[in-house]
């Protein structure tokens, strides 16, 4: 066989959610289109030596591969220190920041438990997390992880740790989203919206 | 933003099949995993140095860059040079050669016409095959291209240029896959098994 393109498909098949037709068509693509795979290789060789994570947050920031001072987020004191929002991942935060209806701080966790996955607690970045709410005089701590299995699972983990500190923790409410059908709507979406519904004033 | 992050996520939105989800997953997975991410990295590089086409039959390659001696298949002197087996990628001629079936000789596209996709003759090895067609004393050519629109319609176009040239034009077998059942086969799969009917000798 040829060594380079086996070695080429073995590192794109590891990817998630490629499977091995799917594999050829990337890496042929790739051997096709150089420059886009000049530009995959620089980009990466770029994140692996400039994006680290914040040591007060865990969101993603870009570093110089020393110096590990918190993100320009962690610093801007014009916003409410008293409430910080959990996450999972970067995308999340920047979701709720286009909603503009958060002034307080965040936290990325990096992921969700999932055993399944061989995701642990070890692997998240609750034990800053947990620093964090003892050091800054935080009030409430918003549970914003996925309402998927693994996010539920995190959340109530989490619900745990944080209100034996004494903490009012609290989770993104699950319901109808808006705009939405309810002729369409999924059964646990509308139950969820049935069991969470609200009085009208 | 974090640029070497958005970077990032740009190359790996450009993959075929990757929409913007899967390209956030892929882009996070290869943060966590840096040695896989590394492995990555390198198999490219590899890849897009040591990886060529033969100059002869269109088939990747391994190569230092400079020479351009045909591959080892095409230097083989035990097959039969009279028949030649067109495919669109390495990975058709690789499947043909585990079936044991065939005894000539390939020679590689590098994929199949696709306006759509802006893949024009001039794309493909044609002129290559155009010109070992004539100068090797080939008498039969297998249009193995895939029975997908793409690959009729490449199979189609090639058949007329080769047939110009008085060489026997064959095309693989269409029908029901071996081991299938009937009952769960596509209609055009039974529309072309009907129409591909043998008679039982």
């Amino acid at each position: 066989m040829i060594r380079p393109w086996e070695d080429l498909l073995t590192a794109v098949r590891g990817l998630p959610g490629v499977g091995p037709k799917m594999a050829e068509r990337i890496a042929l693509h790739l051997l096709r289109r150089r420059d886009e795979a000049e530009a995959l290789k620089a980009s990466l060789e770029e994140a692996l030596h400039r994006l680290g994570r914040c040591p007060r947050c865990g969101d993603l920031i870009e570093t110089d591969g020393e110096t590990k001072d918190a993100c320009p987020a962690c610093r801007d004191d014009s916003r409410d220190g008293k409430i910080l929002c959990v996450v999972e991942e970067i995308g999340d935060r920047q979701a709720l920041e286009r909603s503009r209806a958060f002034g307080g701080r965040y936290h990325v966790l990096g992921g969700a438990l999932s055993p399944l996955d061989g995701v642990g607690p070890q692997d998240l970045t609750i034990e800053a997390l947990l620093r964090r709410v003892s050091q800054d005089s935080i009030q409430e701590v918003i549970l914003a992880t996925n309402p998927t299995a693994e996010g539920e699972t995190t959340a109530s983990y989490l619900a745990d740790l944080l209100k034996a500190k004494g903490l009012a923790v609290t989770r993104l409410a699950t319901g109808l989203p808006s705009g939405s059908v309810i002729q369409y709507a999924d059964e646990y979406t509308l139950a969820q919206a049935l069991e969470g519904r609200r009085p009208v004033l």
